[in-house]
């Protein structure tokens, strides 16, 4: 029932969220277990955000960031709630939300493919913290963020 | 001349920046004197991140708090710069970039349209912090971040 | 009651945290409608981080912003269990804690006293999130943050 | 003469400011090659946030994750300025500060010892981002965060 769930996550953020398919993301993996997650995307000319340097959007790089981590959460969520009714966790799945975020650039957003890292550093049932990081096809990390989602 | 800097500024950001383009912003003003920048941006399917709720995604949040502080900040380093030739002035201002920020995600991002306010709250000639609200259409704050800037 | 417990969170703050009383702070307001609080400080030579600077510690300046939010936090929680026995009221106080907090030194930390006001900025059950700014005795903003809650 | 310098920096932290005694910490270790730093500190009773629980107050926390965050930067600064004479880079160590810190707390602040360690995630010229993970004496992380630093 958890890959019933977890292919419903994943269904959810590819098929059902618009921005999620602007930004052109696959999502590589989602450990249970763990709660990592892992999120890929090719650069494409609409994810530019300096024309000159050819280098990504800070605002996309925040976004992948919040939603690679909230992945993560969203999969601490299921396991908190195990043994309640599908019904019952898609409800809390649909209620989680971002509390808060920051993001750290490190170095500028070159490359054609990135990848981008998330697992849990805090799991409480009402709570999680995620530390996530993005990183080119070279595994050069161009940025870090950590997130605070809230389960609902 | 200020002015003709300015109007670069605003014709970067909005013919420039592709990924400015697909969030469809617009900017309402800039003012020299305080730093305070004032973007504004419909709602359109494309930005949404639950498809449920027909709220903003986070990651578009994140973007438009990202850009308007970033507005600040290059009116900031326009005005340390203001004896430097305006081509020393354009190579600053490229080089400026987002060092790190945090969001707050107050309120669900509920509305038709949305306006995104920044204004100084560290001037440096080297470092500039911007305190950046977003608003819905009805003055409701959906969310708030502080962005720090590193001045090129 | 509820200046009783008002009351009570203020004797808890000042006589039974050593650490508070380590940075001497005084809470000079609770503001039970708006979730506003004061707390004030006086310098003295175990506060400074610099000693050719003679300016207050980066730790001091993030304790008292933390701490101050920490009140408008307790004080949505009171709000949120109006109704609840003064046991119950108690122990989610007792159980409330910080979950993350961002401060940004906007200036050295001059002064001989010191002012930190706090508001709230999202007022949730189960989370608020406190908007913080640290003041000298001129008025002077010294630091800022932005603090996130879980109330217990 | 890094040693001296290291060494320098050393004395600095424990000898002249006040307020790191009020902590109690020690330097374990500072890396000039990585620019990684260790500190430490046992519990007393003066660093108490909680009476009842006997935790750690989460400005304790912030101040120790902050000073051992700008110990790496200070590593940094040295580094690049290298060739700077002693006096210069005195200045410029001196005129170091930090801009922004966000800290993450994880798990309440239990135990006898404490042990703060920091790496170097950004090394500018100017600016150097840091990475601190707080711990105590049975290796549990109690707290992390990421603090962004000027250097002078």
């Amino acid at each position: 029932m958890i890959d019933h769930i977890l292919e419903g996550i994943r269904t959810y953020y590819l098929e059902w969220l618009p921005f999620n398919k602007v930004l052109g993301i696959s999502i590589d993996s989602l450990d249970y277990e763990t709660g990592e997650a892992v999120v890929s995307f090719p650069m494409k000319p609409d994810l530019i955000g300096n024309s000159a340097a050819g280098i990504l959007h800070g605002g996309v790089t925040a976004a992948v960031i919040d939603l690679t981590g909230g992945l993560s959460a969203l999969i601490s969520c299921v396991k908190f709630n195990e043994d309640a009714t599908p019904e019952k966790i898609q409800e809390k799945l649909i209620s989680s939300a971002t509390i808060d975020m920051r993001v750290d650039y490190l170095r500028p957003g070159r490359g054609e493919a990135f990848e981008c890292k998330s697992r849990v550093i805090r799991a409480g049932s009402r709570i999680v913290v995620s530390k996530i990081d993005l990183f080119n096809e070279k595994a050069v990390r161009i940025a870090t963020g950590t997130a605070t989602y809230m389960i609902g």
